[in-house]
This record gives C-alpha cells, structure tokens and sequence, in this order.
C-alpha cells in the first residue's frame, strides 16, 4: 500500500522493535540512508538492528555506526522491517526470509516493484538519503553531526557529487543544512576519493590503450583479465578518461570478459548511442549505453568502431 | 577605502560607462564574475566594455558573452574600472595603464593589497562569484540563464566543484538558486570536465611513474619535459592521484624543470608537510606544500623521500 511520508513516520514511531536493512552490493545511498535512519531511531530509544546481506565496502567504513551493522540471522521477530533504497525484495538478499515483520520500503528508483506492505517511492529525490532527511524532519529528531555525516554521503554519492543530471536545487539545501549540521565537505570528499592501489594501477593500464578514430572524434580504451582483476566496481568512471577529451563524440570501454565475450559500455555528448547498442542486444539511455557481443576483441572493435562511424555520419553534430 | 557591497551597488548605479576587468591566467571564478556582472549591467542599460590582458581559455568558452572580451586598448576613459576576483594591481596587466578611471576592486583573496579607490573583500567568500551573486541581489537584477551558467562556474571551479574546504553552507544555497535560475550542473560538469588529448596522454604517462615507499604510505608521481609539455596548468590535480590511494600518508608530485632543477609539489592526509617543504626552502599549508631543489632528479627524490620517512618517523598517524 502507497503511503505517504508523513504515514511512514507514524508507522516507525508505532514500532518499538525495528529492522532496518539495504540493498546487497551497497553503496553511500543504501548505507548511509540506513545509518542516519538507525542514529536517528536509537535517539527516541528504539530497539533497532541493522542487517545486510553483504560487507561494508572499505570505502565506506568512515560511516559512523557502520560497525554495528551485521548479517541477518534467521527468525528474527519485529515490529517493523524498513528497507531502504531497494528497489525490490531480491535486493535485500537473506534479509527477506530472515524477519518476521511488516515492511516498509523507502526508496528513489523509478523501477520500483512495489512489493513491501507500505512504500514511499520518490523518483524525483537523487538517493534515498533526501528522503530520510525529509522523514527526520517530520519526525522532529536532531540531526546531529554524525546522522549529517551518513546522510551527505548518501545524498553525495547517489549524484556523483553534485555531478549528475538528478542533481536538483533541493540537492543543493540538504547539503547545506547538513553542512550547517556539522558536515566538513572537504573529509567526506577525501574519504570517497580514496582508490585502492589496484585500481590506479588497473587505470594506468587502461589509459594506455587509448585509441581515437574518425578524427579524435570517437575515442577506446580496453581492458583485459591480464590487466589485473577487473570487477563493475573497480572500473567506475574509467570511461569518463575518453569521454572527457576535447572533440570526443562517442566514447566506448571495451571489456573482455573471456576468449568469447566482449562487454562495451557506450558514452556520448549529443548522439544517441542507445541505437548503437541496441543494435547489438543491449540497451540504455542516448548518452549512456552498453551492449555484450559474441567474439573476440578484435571483432567486437570492427562492429563497434564501424557502427559508431556511421552513428556519426547520419547525425552530424 | 574600504566600502560595503551596498556602497559598491551604489558606485555602479551611478556610473554610466563602465569597465570590467579580471585577473591574467583567468579561471573560472575570474571569467564568470565579470560576464555575469556584464550582462546585468547591460541589462540595466549601462555602457559596458569588458577587458582582459590574457586569452580565454578554450574550457571556458561556453561562458555566454566570453566573445565580447577584449584585449586592453590604451587611453580609455570610463566612469568606474571594476577589478574582479584580483588581489593586487599586477594581476591585471595592462589594463592597469590602459583606462583612466577610479577602481572598485570585489575580491575574495585573504591576501588582497587593498591597491584600490574602493574595495570590497570578503576573504569567507569561496569565490568572486559569490560576492557577485549578492551584488545583483541588491541591485535588483534579474538572474537570467545566462547569468546563473556564469555564476554557478565561477562558484563551482573556485571549491572544486563544491569538494574543497570553501565549501560552505551559504556555497550550497548560491548553487541552490542558481539551478532555479535555469543551470543544468551536469552541462557545467561536463563542460568543466574537457580535457585536451595531449592533458590525457600526459596523465597516462605520470601514472605509470608511479612508486610507493613505506609500505605504501609514501607514493611519488614524476614529469619530465620529455613526457610533452608541461604547463602548471596541464597537471593541476595529477598530484590526487597519488594521494587517494588507500593508505598513503605522503604524495609527492616532482617535476623536472630542467637539467638542474626539480620542483616538488606534497600533500598529505594528516602529516604537516609544510615543515618538510619549509627544510627546503618552500612553504605552504599543513596539508599542501611545495619547494624547488637545484640538482638531479635523483638527487630531489633522495632528499625529500628521507625527509617524507624522516616525518612520518615523527609523527605516526
Ligand atoms: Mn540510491
Ligand atoms: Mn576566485
């Protein structure tokens, strides 16, 4: 059932003992949201447990509380189970059979299922953390310096750090009631820059495949399992390198998977590069596309590198 | 002497012909203040000439009215000469002889000259634009589009894209109106992202100089003119890459100047490495210093890196 925000504070106030849980692979949103949510609650003297189905990223291990978080275990009972910044129940992994609870779903995804008792979904908040922030306030607890902590970064992280295009004026006033709350900007950006060794070692590596085809105006990087261990996470933004050249159009990252699989993630400034993809199987936005072909690397160049020309061709920017 | 922003509203209402400048080697917050004060005095009817002793550089070539700039001419009168975001009279350059009129100096630097007739300085301000962003309140201007995609880079590039210490409460609330005003920030981002081919080769080959000392508390990065030019300006934020790495304590950029001269750039996460420039005849701030040695390459990275073991000896983070 749809409820609103205001309701969702009445049902956590109702609650005596409460479960809080986010979606597995967290990120800043997911724990952040549910940091500042369980500072909150333990403040007006709930009983409160954080579950996740997954570690805490070393990245992440500056969240104050972070440490009281544990995997579920199950048959626990409780009042009531929140789940935060997922967008459905596979998210929560074994947090889902583990507790005995109502739910109630917060959450900012506009792919939504709607599968929790209660749920408040905005699609316009850029992180779950906006609308923790909007539910203390209904709410009336204080915001104190660590729950600002939590929820900057759950809000900074979500839109790249005021980088993205959800990045919206309200945006911009949370983070400064927060930074008025006690946050220093400057340490949570330190903290989130911080690169594991591998990973500026994996981007050197990868830089040094560029290419650039069509006059500079598309440009490639690569990489392969001799790089070093290449996983979603550790190759985040790489492709921004060729996008961000003066006179790029289109930029790919390809990504060899094995001796048959070939992962390419598409970028662009004006062309639709969603068509691109979609020719190949895959999918996305216009500026922001990927596909998986069947071959090897050299293959994958040929068919990638000739439609991307002829992308260029018919829509000359 | 010195005057409120009111006092300065005042000084530009009652001027009829008036002269904008900024400082040489312009920046973001140098360009955006002055276009945005030219295009809400020239709304206001005003006679309006903008002059610069430099280029504009191509980055910021999306500034709407950055083509009306003009390089000094000599022997120009004008009712007000309005100096932005220059703490001292050299920063401008020629423009200094070239028009004949009293000063109205806006400025945020801490170590402003007060070389004006009338100054306004508000060393809180993270940027020019700021100040620029409270004239026009009271002024009663109207933000346009235009006028907010000045503003907002001005804000943006002087605190890192809202990631340095200058960040404040009040920076936040700027970028909050100015989006309201009609800025996209991921258009801003992108367009502050741009990056010359040669920039990106550049970093590609300092990465791969990379080496690490104590266990990986030290990491050193080194250029050399043999890398491609190198400007300050064309590796302006190298040194992060060495100093997000997990575990680093010291990050050491050194860039060969020439056969017998290396310039040393640190950072630090909490050792003060001021003091360890200071040994070698530099200076800087606790977290940010550098020095300039006479000798080799070799003989540079011999000396600062005991000096870095030596600190780190001292004082165990
Ligand atoms: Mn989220
Ligand atoms: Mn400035």
């Amino acid at each position: 059932m749809e409820i609103s925000l205001k309701q969702a504070s009445e049902l956590l106030e109702r609650a005596a003992n409460i479960v809080l849980t986010a979606h597995i692979y967290p990120d800043g949103d997911s724990l952040g949201s549910m940091l500042a949510l369980f500072h909150s609650l333990r403040a007006a003297g709930k009983d409160v447990t954080m579950l996740l189905d997954d570690d805490v990223p070393k990245l992440y291990q500056y969240l104050p509380g972070q440490e009281k978080i544990v995997r579920p275990r199950s048959g626990l009972n409780a009042d009531l189970l929140v789940v935060l910044d997922a967008s459905d129940e596979e998210r929560i992994g074994a947090v889902k059979t583990a507790v005995f609870a109502p739910i109630l779903n917060l959450d900012h995804h506009l792919s939504n299922t709607r599968f929790a008792d209660y749920w408040y979904v905005d699609a316009e908040a850029a992180a779950t953390g906006e609308i923790i922030f909007k539910l203390l306030g209904l709410m009336n607890g204080k915001i104190t310096r660590e729950i600002a902590v939590c929820l900057y970064t759950a809000i900074a992280t979500d839109c790249g750090f005021f980088r993205y295009a959800n990045t919206s004026a309200a945006t911009m006033r949370y983070a400064a009631e927060l930074i008025e709350c006690g946050v220093q900007p400057h340490v949570i950006a330190e903290h989130l820059d911080t690169r594991p060794l591998a990973n500026i070692i994996l981007l050197t590596k990868a830089l040094a495949t560029l290419q650039l085809y069509e006059a500079g105006r598309i440009a490639t990087i690569t990489l392969s399992a001799e790089m070093g261990q290449i996983t979603s996470d550790n190759t985040e933004g790489f492709i921004n390198y060729p996008r961000n050249i003066e006179g790029v159009e289109i930029a790919v990252l390809f990504k060899v998977v094995d001796t048959n699989t070939v992962r390419v993630s598409l970028r662009s400034r004006n062309v639709d590069v969603s068509r691109l993809a979609l020719a190949f199987g895959g999918g996305g936005h216009a500026r922001a596309a990927g596909c998986t072909l069947n071959g090897t690397l050299e293959d994958a160049k040929t068919k990638i590198i000739g439609a991307a020309v002829a992308r260029l061709k018919e829509s000359p920017v």
